[in-house]
């Protein structure tokens, strides 16, 4: 079980899995890229602009000669070019880069050669912080607004796959309370209704809804006097909307100087999306991340 | 200007301000009013259970002696007999023991004998992080649930007098980003349409709305190129619900493993509110924050 993410880079399985970058020639993006595939837990394959894809990697004193390079200036093209790879199996999973999100998942849904699943696609953010004793999954905060019901329940178990893909054998998930009083409580006693304090999927715990302070600590819970066979234990934090997610995260990342990884999840394979603010080993843990969820389970 | 908590303690000025404790019998409670007596903080008046008062005053070695005791059972009672006392100006400011929040605040809002002004009844939490340069206020987090444009306005009221209190001459408020595509959002571009990038009150400066990361980090400011006079050196976080507040003041806590103080601010004194699952500390620094600025802007 990983429980810190520089572990994402040394228990890295043996083989290459082959990483298509769209719109690579982002500095901070091919640093992370040329450092995974030095590790050896990628080969990647870029799809860019590759005037400025040799500048950037002559600056890097980083040898392309080896690797697959295909020239595209165009985003909606490169995006197409490399949702299609991973399509026909000749990449594994795949990366965004200098191009709008919005752009990489439009080829990602298109319906004739995309890599749409019956799920939703989610975003999962794992944080590593010194405070905690374990990973920290945190969903959605990243791309589902404010999810109804039906999609929350897509969202947890995207990211119980990649807890399941990092060695959890038991994956806690806790849903973050909502105050009933508010507009975005309509699904507020879901979990207590349809799965509280229940095993709902042969190891996965959900419970909830929880404060946070009794997700995190055994100890606020006792003063509280509530009952939860996860508290303290959190893995995962389903939160109710973006901007909740959102917020905790950038507390943890801030405030408790939290390192983190990010993935999107949902399709048929892992999406590497990380943001323009993400500093290099957060893009570097994303990476490894990807490879670790594309290896355990699509490959 | 106090920057960090310690500082209430040391800095509290030489007028040991009445502070009444309604329903005080509880342990945690006596033992963070004690200590502000011991350290000439606070005079307490006691309105509770006598007898288990007495009982935990013999406990923690504290003799009673010298103070006003009420013994007074009923919790409804008690409010009203410390909500009077603070009206007829016997009582400096309130604090609440082991009663209900509603009950207290029920007095508080009394019509005719209760402590009702303009403004309107808002929380307000100090966090004291290492890893941030100075104390960050967090409003509102605890009390109104989801409020509208004009509460907002006064939330941030009642917030930037308690920083005043403290010393700040001038007062950065980040109003948190808020999706717009979300039920919450009505508001959004509250600070953009009304005050955006200008001298609000003199001397507050309102920005927004701001993500987290933009209002407490410069360096993530440069990165995506959001130009704010208050990026990197917010004041105060003024969230746009309880449940975001919530949720990063106990990320704050309980991963960043900040210090914290909570006061309600909006009636005609400071009410020290502490939550059940706060500890010795947060309480006596609630109670320090609470007499000074009582001492700055009440008494």
């Amino acid at each position: 079980m990983i429980t810190r993410l520089k572990d994402l880079l040394e228990q890295t399985d043996n083989r290459k899995l082959k990483l298509v970058v769209v719109s690579c020639h982002d500095e901070e993006v091919l640093e992370a890229v040329f450092e995974s595939y030095k590790l050896g837990i990628i080969e990647p394959i870029l799809i860019g602009d590759m005037d400025k894809t040799y500048e950037i990697a002559k600056k890097q004193n980083f040898l392309l000669d080896n690797l697959v390079l295909i020239n595209e200036l165009d985003m909606v093209m490169a995006a197409e070019i490399g949702v299609k790879m991973v399509s026909k199996g000749e990449a594994d999973f795949i990366m965004k880069g200098l191009l709008d999100t919005s752009t990489l998942l439009k080829a990602v849904l298109n319906k004739e050669w995309g890599l749409r699943s019956d799920s939703l696609l989610s975003h999962v953010m794992i944080y590593d912080v010194s405070t905690y004793h374990k990973l920290l999954y945190l969903t959605d905060g990243g791309m589902n607004i404010a999810p109804n019901v039906e999609e929350k329940e897509k969202i947890m178990k995207n990211a119980c796959i990649v807890a399941k893909a990092l060695g959890n054998t038991t994956v806690k998930v806790a849903k973050e309370k909502v105050d009933s009083k508010m507009n975005a409580t309509i699904d507020a006693n879901w979990i207590a209704e349809k799965y509280n304090n229940s095993e709902y999927d042969g190891n996965i715990i959900v419970d909830g809804p929880l404060a946070l302070d009794i997700a995190l600590s055994r100890e606020a819970a006792d003063i509280k006097g509530v009952e939860s066979r996860i508290a303290g234990d959190a893995d995962i934090l389903l939160v109710p909307n973006i901007e909740m997610g959102n917020g905790i995260g950038k507390a943890i990342t801030y405030l408790a100087k939290g390192k983190s990884a990010g993935i999107v999840m949902g399709a048929k394979a892992p999406i590497v999306l990380a943001s323009r603010s993400d500093d290099h080993i957060t893009k570097l843990y994303s990476i490894a991340l990807g490879k670790m969820v594309a290896s355990k389970i699509y490959v």
